[in-house]
């Protein structure tokens, strides 16, 4: 198939390297384009703008930090929306507001485009070993198009709604669960710090206990102090928790829990912590409890 | 050994059961005599007061409900404490407060007797198949005397520090760990309802994200209110956490998400829920959001 | 002075009254023309649109409902910033994001026109009766022009930054207050209803600690259901209580009390209380508690 | 009337005083004998223990420092308990627990001795000069007698129940109410410095608004950073919350703001703030906003 993938970050890079190996025909676009060489050298062909990337592709993703930079590849200068054909479809992988999802859906489709949502769970690793959990939402011709290529990005494929925005609503949540794990071990932590047990002691029961290969790579880099580099930076966490807030206000569902982590990301922010890794939120418990 | 075991609710008839099955010579007491029958059969012997389960004991295991009890078995008119020798140790496994350890610690050594906190994670059915983790916080002595109990009734033992407490603390902490799970599932059930996503569709997503049975049991009763019987009723929840936030003040040590979770449950207290499982907290949010 | 006034809400009525009252020249301007009719009585003179009313003003004031409604009239089709003078100064009375009042000022730079912002607080009442509190942000020379018109309309006026957006800030730092005020009351009613102590009483107790006027009007609305019709709808109430949050976010300032009172304000929403007044917020801590 | 004072605080010594000034014959008692001096100057007889205050008093006071303190003073050797009369009256004016006031209900009642529950609103300077708010819970006969005293002591008397407690439960809710505006401010104070507006420009506007004195006693002290010396200690205002919360619990009311202040003064206690004013709980979220 003739794909085209736009937004070659941490993500990125590895889902478009799936592509590839999966047989088909890539064209890539990167606002910084460093990161395209080693694409191109497994058979990638580089645009120099979003338009000239989606013109020709019968399915054009994008993966993008935020709602700001999927607003100026698509509808910018040069964007997506002026480059892809009509019956195209743009596959919108990035984790973005319901409402932006929303417009997004109605401007394809006034143009007689495509959309389809297909956020993705999974950091940078599992991008690169074709481990994501990969959620589609969309009509169902739009779906099954997009489905093959899911399938070769990821270890499994979930089709959650018929609306586009309904992906994302998922997705945002599922954020939410990881950030409010952040937040619960970082109390924790804090009270069995205060209490003289070692938090890797800890760590350890509870890794037997929940049996969770999330809390290992979480629970284990707040325990370790692994902040640096960032798997997944600090401010994209508020960046999502922020949504998902949005999205409950815009739904009328409260969300108390995802209050205390915004409220503790932000105190994060405030400390200088927004380019270090998500689970460096601990820090502001520790702070809290005159930890540190 | 001779060992009693005072206590046999659902969570003190598996532990029991699995005491005798490695071979320990057992003397049960529990207030309603009725749940007794069983393990006589299997072989344990049956004592009318916690004083005489506890005489002759070499440990004495106490599996209660609530700080209260506790207090009635040890220390009430032919308590415990009256009736366990010198040397002896009490190895108390239910989920207290630390301000009681610490008296249950004081208290057993002014009598010259030696006391062990072993506090355990796991439902009944974890207690009944010797799947529980077994936490373990006392001298080393005593602790490595209690040690082949503890592997009698779990899948695995944590030894996390010099003082009994300790293991109380650690254990507060990780129902905590729980409770907080128990909430997202909650946040996050009522916002995918009000973007009318199936909450099954996003706990599969959640259970292959996360991969943890705990999230898998606790996660599928919300999903399926499947509240009646309790595996673990919501009002021990609140006793919990409300625990833990003890803790938390008493270490200075602040917990806002558990402070959540204390609000929470307190509205599910208010709506009559104090009976039904822990995972009927999930109506609460669904409740602020307008749902049911 | 040849003054513009656009948005002839529950607020801007009064506040227009008061600038003709004052003496000076009014041009009014509202989407629904029905409530011109009782000032162009008082001699005011009604335009067609924004821009319309704001040529020939040398102060454009505007009170709008929500950033939404603002960057309608102000850059919408014949909007204020196409019929304001060069050097004419809009001065914008809504309770706005920190970020659209940023963008107001510098897009009013760039076609040298000038910007003060001028939010107030007070209720419909204080409006009429010329007893809002008035705050001015934004350059001196700016700031002194306007001060003249904000004596008509206020009790007292406070200058509190060079910038225009610090108003805002402070402005819905207040609004914040106020909702915080509210939960409060909302909370320790529902106590006080569970403990059987009328809440009537529980007022009159704090209306004499407190002494504050503030307490009075909303703590009898909460307390006699004063609900309907509203002083201040509920949903503007979590409009400002989301921008309070927005700020904090944006200045790197966790406000976790702000975020508690959003959560309830959301489940306000989802039961349907968006136009009822702010006070009606004590619903949901009293549905919380299981009463009504 | 012959009365009896036992606690000589910062609290009781004013109300001590006014005791004397409107003509009652005053025994006093305080653990630490040196604050009887002026009292007894003004003409008070000290007792040499509680039992000893309150034997021939037909009301005797006590304003202790919290639910320890009450317990010892009143059921400890040589206590008040065990001096006071058949048919004379306790008036509890310390804030102390739901639980302990229902307790101290029964046991004098087991005693054929009386009580009534007379907590108090104002600070030491309030209790000087005969301003407090007092509080009156009890069977109507009991608080008629009490009644006399209570304008002695205070500008006005509140009688709030049949059952002792219940005044309990309104002055804990009180207090929650000046918790509540504290944290209010702490968080508006460092949204507004982030926003470079002058916490003392804000605090005007908020004087003005709200147009309260105990803002203005608090909200100066917050702005000014007059922790030392406390005119309440912040490590009493923990206290105050976590009975709040702890009554919240019994009477199944959540309070979410009520555990937002309480986790924000358990963080204060880690910082070593617990002998600063009340006030200095600005400090948290100042910290939390990375400033100082």
């Amino acid at each position: 198939m003739n794909v085209a993938f736009i937004g070659l970050g941490k993500m990125g890079i590895g889902m478009a390297h799936n592509l590839l190996r999966a047989g088909h025909k890539l064209t890539i676009y990167n606002r910084t384009p460093g990161k395209a060489a080693e694409l191109e050298a497994a058979g990638a062909r580089s645009a120099r703008t979003p338009e000239e990337a989606a013109a020709g592709a019968e399915i054009a993703f994008s993966m993008l930090a935020d709602d700001r930079a999927v607003e100026a590849v698509v509808f910018g200068k040069n964007g997506l929306a002026a480059g892809l054909s009509e019956k195209a479809i743009h596959a919108s992988s990035s984790t973005i507001s319901i409402a932006l999802s929303k417009q997004l859906d109605s401007e394809h489709a006034s143009r007689g485009q495509r959309y389809v949502s297909a956020p993705v769970f999974g950091r940078p690793e599992a991008a690169e070993a074709k481990k994501l959990l990969v959620i589609l939402g969309g009509k169902s011709d739009e779906v099954d198009a997009v489905q093959p290529l899911a399938e070769a990005i990821g270890r499994q494929t979930f089709v959650v709604g018929a609306e586009a925005w309904q992906a994302n609503a998922l997705k945002l949540a599922g954020n939410f669960m990881i950030g409010s794990m952040l937040e619960s071990f970082a109390e924790a932590f804090a009270l069995m710090r205060k209490a003289n047990v070692d938090v890797h002691d800890f760590l350890a029961v509870m890794l037997e206990l929940f049996g969770s290969p999330v809390y290992r790579t979480y629970g284990t880099n707040a325990a370790d102090r692994n902040f640096d580099p960032a798997g997944f930076a600090l401010r994209l966490g508020l960046k999502d928790v922020s949504l998902v807030l949005d999205a409950g206000r815009e739904l009328q569902a409260p969300m108390p829990i995802a209050s205390v982590v915004r409220d503790q990301l932000t105190a994060a922010m405030a400390h200088g912590q927004g380019e270090l890794d998500l689970s460096s939120l601990s820090l502001v418990a520790a702070r809290n409890a005159g930890l540190d």
